[in-house]
């Protein structure tokens, strides 16, 4: 097992969700640490039935480390993980910092879990709203080989961390009181309102979010030149990312054979009988760890494209989950480790 | 002038925004009648410091007019417009009745006006998603040819009538009170959440909301071989609908041409300054009777390709803006009236 695991981060959105996982999913690990920031540094921290203190997180932290789960900000992750591989410890990041550095292993243990295997460094797992989208079509392109995605996003206010929740909900409130609310995680209202911007302006008008979902994708799938072309938006959803995804392949794919390789991927789910108005719907999927997949059909605009809704949790899926299946992909590796 | 104008469904979610109007638009009318069910039939009606009363619709009802605005439901249409057509009159219908069947013009002031100038008969007034996005493809095909076009909707409850507003209201009130509350539009809860399916299913998988998206674009532009394809969501907003739109050309389209040619289009205002964070929003399009676009740029997965948002009031432009602008229309075809 492993002997010393730190996690940083633990009172984020994030790692509010990690903490319930590394619980849930019983990762061997024979110490735990938590490491904030110099403002958290000496709180109590509940964990499996245990009292911890939360250490402040320094270039110093890591020593005894052999893996560290990070959930932090793209500057925090910058200053602190590589001391933590310097100390000897892998590192699984949820942060962008490091993701498209090219010796940098970007990991989805359901795509591309050989990446992983690295006996030090650190590994980076995707943004979220790329993940759950990575996962959907990596089976379509095992079939019939990608040839271009088009995805636009619904994505959820708890992206935006424990503050975007609080946004939604107060911001809500006050519309439905009438009174006014500052907004402190969002440029504009997100109450019953959509912010077409997600992240920071980057080159030719699109977001960091969305190029994020055009590189990150092609580096975890190995495809360096596939077309992708995204857009995000902020919903007023609590959790949950959504997406609208139209792909064409090199080879044309049934609708009922997408459908089943869909569903016999690990971590999808196929939900889609639109006769019973059932498909995957963001109240359904909070707290669950799989990709739900829907409104499976032809592209009525291209002769070998297909166009599907694709639904995951963000915090868990979207970040901690995938966090996790690493650490667990690595104490298979080490150590004969099975869930 | 018009000598006698009867309004049908003024107390509906559409009709209500049709008298305010009317109202701002001084359209031309002599008299006015406004018909509704039997149920409402006998109450009062205010409208430009007049009380009028509702009367019951019914076959008869449409002696004496020359003009007829329709808001109602499909089987309302079906049955008494084409009573009011043998009565001599001109139908502006918002239903969905008559729109794809082939001897009725389907009009978009801006888009084909031509096809409104019958002298008696039925005109139809698109679906309010097809309508918005409609407006904003005209001038791109116009400078480039469209060869395809793929869009994804973010609908507001307020598409759903007035009962859809009241669920997202009365839904959100409950769901942040941590109360039930029973949904009479939705088959499943809107507030914090969306839905993927508006209308119901038809073929392929596709939704009636879906295929009208498609097929009426096809009519109104009179390509009736246009690849669209389209994915419908309900969301959690109040009013206006919101659509990303991924577009080819047969053509190249620089982001810079296609601005300047959106900009120049009757109808639309381009929101577009991203250094400032401005794009078009939701809550900023409310009660405006004009479509807003924004995030124009270069579709990444395509060299032909541009991608861009379209928001526009769905019960104004979508719904009412455009009935009364097809009566300008008329108006100014048969007697010579100019707004």
């Amino acid at each position: 097992m492993f002997k010393q695991v730190a996690v940083v981060g633990a009172t984020g959105a994030v790692g509010r969700i990690m903490l319930r996982l590394l619980a849930e999913r019983k990762l061997p690990v024979e110490q735990y640490r938590f490491l904030s920031s110099a403002r958290s540094a000496g709180q109590p921290l509940e964990f499996q039935g245990q009292t911890y203190r939360l250490e402040e997180l320094t270039e110093k932290s890591f020593a005894g480390c052999d893996l560290v789960i990070a959930s932090t900000p793209d500057d925090v992750a910058a200053k602190y993980l590589p001391a933590a591989v310097a100390a000897g410890a892998t590192v699984i990041d949820e942060s962008g910092y490091f993701r498209m550095k090219p010796d940098i292993p970007l990991v989805i243990p359901e795509v591309n879990p050989q990446a992983a295997l690295i006996d030090r460094g650190i590994i980076s797992s995707p943004n979220c709203s790329t993940t759950q989208m990575v996962v959907a079509l990596k089976p379509l392109h095992d079939a019939a080989g990608l040839k271009r995605v088009i995805v636009s996003s619904y994505q959820a206010v708890s992206g935006a961390g424990l503050q975007g929740t609080t946004d939604l909900i107060e911001g809500t409130k006050a519309s439905l009181a009438g009174t006014d609310y500052r907004y402190s995680t969002f440029a504009h209202p997100i109450a019953f309102n959509l912010i077409p911007q997600i992240g920071s302006f980057k080159d030719e008008g699109y977001t960091s979010e969305e190029l994020k979902m055009v590189y990150e994708t092609r580096k975890i799938m190995g495809l360096p030149d596939l077309p992708v072309t995204a857009t995000c938006v902020r919903v007023p959803v609590a959790n949950c990312h959504s997406e609208t995804i139209v792909v064409e392949t090199e080879r044309p794919l049934s609708v009922a054979e997408a459908r089943r390789v869909l569903g016999a991927f690990p971590g999808i789910v196929v939900v889609d009988d639109p006769a019973q108005g059932r498909y995957p719907l963001p109240s359904d999927c909070t707290g669950r760890d799989e990709v739900f997949v829907g409104r499976i059909r032809r592209d009525l605009s291209s002769p070998q494209g297909l166009a599907f809704w694709c639904v995951s949790d963000n915090l868990r899926k979207g970040a901690a989950t995938n966090a996790v299946q690493i650490a667990e992909l690595l104490a298979a590796h080490r150590f004969g480790y099975r869930r």
